[in-house]
């Protein structure tokens, strides 16, 4: 009998030690807000996202790059002094980033990446590519999804991305799961039965990473948010250079 | 307007740290199978439960004791060499610690105890006594559900477990949620809604901590933390003597 595919979840980065990612296809989901920007700017045409640890790091890349680097992210949710843009999708169109390289750096979803630096492949995941995104894990054996979460908090709304994408893959063939799998994917299902009653947009309000956001005045990034399936591409992290790229 | 009453759930004891436990009454979830036994052994008639860290501190306890104390508990799952008992619920009858001092210390259980060191009250929950627990916390304004996991990973019994109380205590009034109390109360009430089909027995079997046990052979110990509500006792921990009693 062939060894049953494996779909793991892991709620925040730090429940996962880096070597667990070794050979696996990890997709990293930072729904409020790192991901769904990053989806947001390869889909209105920036060339690569150059993913910085740093702010000093991103200065510097910038600079080396020159003309052809928009420099984007957050601290504390904010804009970085001297940055172009900050961490809102609404900020990452056609004129303010077609054909350029965005250095970017936040303070929650850059750090989930570097968590995954032994896996074989990265994929970035949001509710705006979800469908394209479980379509393109069909093809894979051992799956990993990592919540980013928001300063070492589990967060609602990437368990719920999780667990979306946990229920899709099921309804596919059979997984062996971890049990953070199993609590994602029977969340989302009860989550899902109340999306008449109640959208998604309301539920992502109602998360610690929403709370947040309204506090500092970026709720309209929540709808952005809950858009499900927005947009049909995927983007993949090359592990060597640093840079993310639509698939 | 009164302050909202406050429920979080934490799906491992590191997920929180001490000092967000003051004030606060706090239940400690270890389904499989700590806090399961302590409920068995108190509802046998133990007089007791002195909980220790490690076992040369048990050892030494119980010399301390004499004949009063009965000595149990687990490491890798099995019975401690030089111990009377295990981590079995079945073990702990009137006959081996009826009036006695249970000396306990297991891998998990006790070190998630170790945690709540700061809480106001401690007390103990498992599917066997929930409704009793519901009933004391219905009292309590600021309640954290700490599950204890399986050597750091976490575990589905004890997330839906905790799921189960938020869901009892939301249906009689309203409580403000950390976002790790919506996902396991969602995930209780998916599972919840399929228990005639799939009794609570199987879903504890598909755990992580099932499947442990199952491979040590201890498979009826599912059946016994399966059996919701079979004790009507909520034992609580004495911070300053580390002693378990009824209440």
């Amino acid at each position: 009998m062939p060894e049953p595919r494996e779909i793991e979840v892991f709620l925040l980065p730090t429940l996962a030690q880096p070597e667990q990612f070794a050979g696996r296809t990890v997709v990293v989901v930072d729904v409020l807000r790192a991901t769904t920007t990053i989806i947001h700017a390869l889909a209105a045409g920036a060339a690569e996202v150059a993913v910085c640890q740093e702010v000093d790091e991103a200065f510097r890349l910038a600079r080396q790059l020159g003309d052809s680097a928009v420099l984007g992210g957050e601290r504390a949710g904010g804009k970085i002094s001297g940055f172009d843009l900050g961490n809102s999708p609404q900020e990452y169109t056609a004129a303010s980033v077609g054909g350029r390289t965005v250095v970017f750096t936040t303070t929650n979803g850059t750090r989930a990446m570097d968590r995954c630096r032994e896996a074989r492949r990265v994929l970035i995941g949001a509710f705006v590519n979800l469908s394209a995104v479980c379509r393109e894990l069909l093809g894979a054996d051992r799956i990993a999804i990592v919540c980013a979460g928001t300063d070492g908090h589990v967060t609602r709304e990437d368990a719920l991305l999780a667990g979306a994408i946990v229920g899709e893959l099921s309804r596919a063939g059979a997984w062996r799961r971890n049990d953070q799998a199993e609590l994602v994917r029977d969340a989302w299902h009860a989550a899902a039965a109340d999306l008449a009653a109640d959208p998604l947009s309301r539920t992502l309000r109602a998360s610690r990473g929403g709370r947040n956001l309204i506090g500092i005045g970026h709720e309209n990034d929540i709808d952005l948010a809950a858009q499900i399936d927005k947009f049909d591409i995927v983007p993949q992290l090359d592990l060597a250079t640093w840079r993310i790229r639509a698939s």
